[in-house]
């Protein structure tokens, strides 16, 4: 068997790896444009904001080491330039000669990876513009960093967020621009807002909805509102396309944004060709269909994929689709998210609930606990999970993740409140935050809990069910405060022929309130994760 | 209707709770023995140690906040004496006045947790012996340590460790003394032995396998085995017994431990009468059956089902089972399972398969990766997860969380594989510890990885693969260093007539030289855990 894999990074080397596991003759071929293989490209900002040090760290393997490990060729340098599906072979061109050369396949496998998106505008091509994509970009960045004392970051997606960290952490005067109005799109905006304003805090500048338009002399980055911002330094983060080239030429079946579309084998729609990584679609494992997500733990486990069925075909472990878990930190502030948010799902006019709820990352009555917020999306129909999103300072990888576990099961939010997870008084609570937002669906699907997302206007009748000192220190803009404890021999003060919204901190103690008044004949709701999400 | 609801913590607390959001016109008493409902009693070791410097956080509710908060009543310092279930009432006595009375129900619940597991032995009362229940326990046991250097804990379950690690913050001189050959018995010796190794480390004294017989004048503990510790104080943690008398004398059916036999709905065998915590014994969730489970997170969530089925019979969310998930902090480390460790399921003759995998907590290019031991069991017939174990440093407590997440969803090793869990560097790996452990177990289940657990007798051929430097400071018994790079080109230098067991440091590499050396013809097994877990 001779395996062709164009692309040595994530996908391309795990299938590689698995490949040599699963035959030690086969004849395993990687060519790879750039001068390295194998690398943890996940890292690179990291090595520019110094936290990781040493940059051979980030080379998990070298060419050679590669090669010698797993007794294959590593063709570096070398661009392959053409499919001939017939014959089974590739055009490879040696980047350092200019020499081509074919090379024949019994399965070849696309892992070309995905390019930085860069914007066809006046002055993209001064050398202060850069993108983050290998370690030469790497290398480039922190030589300019060494004489910049101002960086502008364009695109608040997951780079855009982890550089602009770093870049502050290296002392420069830090600007990060967006298009949308928050960053990091796929989280919805009422978190989201807690990585801007830990950003702020901080001193680094936002700026949204902005749309660059054009780079000029100094450099100036030009928007699309007037705004102008001189800097020393841009990085472009704006977002990435997969590298379809080799893979349109030849006729490859692509998806409407232009990734390959292969099969639960990675297969793509020629048997003998597989494709993994940041190029593909593959089936999306919460609402059918494709999705495309550029993304490193997918990568190697779809590299995985396409060597098992490369040599056990259809017994192989298929590769069950993607979800879209994912995480950032910014500075000390988590956000992590699975599945789709509810931007996403309007979008896709996909019915869905919803609940936030606020809760400690552990028992509260054991110091350091921090408050997650973390919002649970589910099918109306029949509970099934359909994604989750948390913000925080602790635990809010821990809890993403058991929701990540819970999609793939296919759970539905009542499988949720009676999880068993770990609770020692340093890790977890008796009623994890988990549970509760289970607890909180299962009430809204019971109808038990009537919930209202974001404060109600100015003129329905608001209940303030928090401490009377609470309510003064950060008062709700309308309402009337009755403490929780006072509620049921002060109904009388609240209007019963009107909507009441009841509200507290974190919005557990509004539910209770709602409660009592619904049983009293009040027609009332809860405002849907309190002060702490909405004030 | 009316509630009764013996016993005012964990799951009588939330019992009562919930049944008043479910109905403002139930009328519902708690009768607790104590002074003090619903406490933080997995918070007492942390209070004892000072990290919890607040006596009152603990203390959740009072008495009268938890009245006036859900409109009920609390009788403190009364105990429930007796229950006629014909006339559905029970009796109660005032502990203060000694007077009687008797309180009729529509439903009952039975929360009355467990007591202290104390041996019948000489010396037993003596005041400098105690044991840790209660606030007033505590305070005991806080004067008591003013005056105390020495202090012995009998006992290496959770409360045992957890009061080891705290007693050593106060500066005592602390033994801890085990009947079994290991502290923490669910979890298997070979993870067990991280949490022994890092109490020696700070000098905290371990004795195992030591029955304790008497207690001399001193005070002195005295062993079966003629082994006398002089202390000042000793605290017993030797395990906990169900106060089942109150069920047991009115005839409900009991388990074979003496733990109330409840369903899915947490009634016992009279229909009116509930029962939730450390008393009750539900349904297994992994091997059927019943198992009893003395944790806070399943009796708040049993207290939860109760006062569901009351108020909505059979549409309320059963209570799933329980699994078995726990967690404790000993120092620096971290110990978590979920489900069943190996020599459980081997007493009960359960069949299983497992693996041991070390990996890193986050990205090991990133600083601050710590090694986590993840060890997976699962049925050979279809794969399903039965049990998990890990220790470490940072991130146990999350990836457990994930497995028993799987277990609750019922899913397999080879759903592991796929798990999309969180990946940025300071968090987790592109592929995770749990997806490791998947792919090791399907290796295993593939035929591909032939696992030999601990290492092999000294007649057998072990080759070490690890770099020469790393074989040479930690040398294997008895084994040859072929590194991993070199072996292809040195398989003759190995007899082919015999097993050959592969060992590396963390167990990955010798599972990659044994597949080398099987597709050579070599009968040829990889060490289990490497170096890492074995020496």
């Amino acid at each position: 068997m001779r395996i062709l894999i164009i692309g040595g990074v994530a996908g391309g080397a795990s299938a590689a790896a698995r490949a040599r596991r699963l035959s030690e003759t086969a004849e395993i071929t990687i060519i790879e444009r750039g001068p390295d293989v194998s690398f943890a490209n996940c890292g690179l900002p990291y090595h520019i904001g110094g936290e990781i040090t040493e940059r051979s760290d980030l080379a998990i393997q070298t060419p050679e080491s590669l090669s010698k490990l797993l007794n294959l060729e590593v063709l570096t340098r070398t661009e392959a330039i053409a499919i001939d599906r017939i014959s089974k072979s590739v055009t490879v061109r040696d980047l350092e000669t200019g020499d081509e050369s074919r090379l024949s396949y019994d399965k070849l496998v696309l892992s070309p990876g995905a390019k930085p998106l860069v914007p066809q505008i006046t002055g993209i091509d001064f050398p202060e513009v850069h993108s983050l994509r290998t370690l030469q970009d790497m290398d480039r960045i922190e030589t300019d960093l060494k004489s910049a004392k101002d960086v502008l970051i364009i695109g608040g997606g997951f780079i855009g967020l982890e550089m602009a960290e770093q870049i502050h952490h290296l002392g420069c005067t830090t600007t990060l621009v967006e298009r949308n109005r928050q960053v990091l799109t796929p989280l919805d905006p009422e978190l989201a807002k807690d990585l801007a304003s830990t950003f702020e805090s901080k001193g680094v500048r936002l700026h949204f909805s902005e749309n660059l338009i054009s780079i000029e002399q100094g450099p100036t980055a030009v928007f699309a509102s007037g705004l102008r911002l001189k800097t020393d330094l841009i990085i472009l983060s704006i977002g990435v396309v997969p590298e379809n080239a080799l893979a349109e030429d030849c006729g490859l079946a692509l998806g409407d944004r232009g990734h390959i579309r292969v099969n639960e084998y990675q297969q793509t729609s020629d048997e003998n060709i597989y494709a993994a990584g940041d190029v593909v679609e593959t089936s999306d494992s919460i609402l059918g269909g494709y999705r495309p997500l550029a993304l490193g733990g997918p990568a190697n486990r779809q590299g995985r994929t396409i060597a098992d069925h490369m040599f056990r075909g259809d017994e192989a472990l298929p590769y069950p689709g993607s979800i879209g878990t994912a995480n950032v930190r910014v500075f000390e502030t988590t956000a992590a998210l699975t599945g789709y948010g509810e931007e996403f799902l309007r979008k896709q006019d996909v019915p869905f609930q919803s609940v936030t709820i606020n809760a400690a990352s552990h028992a509260d009555y054991y110091p350091g606990a921090e408050t997650i917020k973390l919002k649970v999306l589910w099918s109306p129909e029949d509970g099934r999970i359909l994604g989750a999103q948390a913000v925080g300072r602790d635990g809010v990888d821990k809890r993403i993740d058991v929701l990540a576990t819970a999609i793939r099961g296919k759970m539905t939010v009542e499988d949720l409140c009676h999880l068993e997870l770990c609770y020692a008084p340093p890790f977890g609570s008796a009623k994890d935050p988990v549970n509760i937002a289970g607890f909180a669906a299962c009430n809204l699907r019971e109808g038990l809990l009537k919930p209202k997302y974001g404060l109600p206007d100015g003129r329905a009748i608001v209940v303030d069910v928090r401490p009377a000192a609470k309510a003064k220190s950060q008062p709700v803009p309308g309402a009337i405060n009755i403490p929780l404890p006072e509620l049921r021999s002060r109904l009388g003060e609240i209007d019963s022929t009107q909507p009441v919204f009841a509200i507290c901190q974190m919005g557990k103690t509004s539910y209770f309130a709602a409660r009592i008044l619904q049983q009293n004949g009040f027609d009332a709701h809860s405002i849907i994760g309190g002060a702490h999400l909405n004030l």
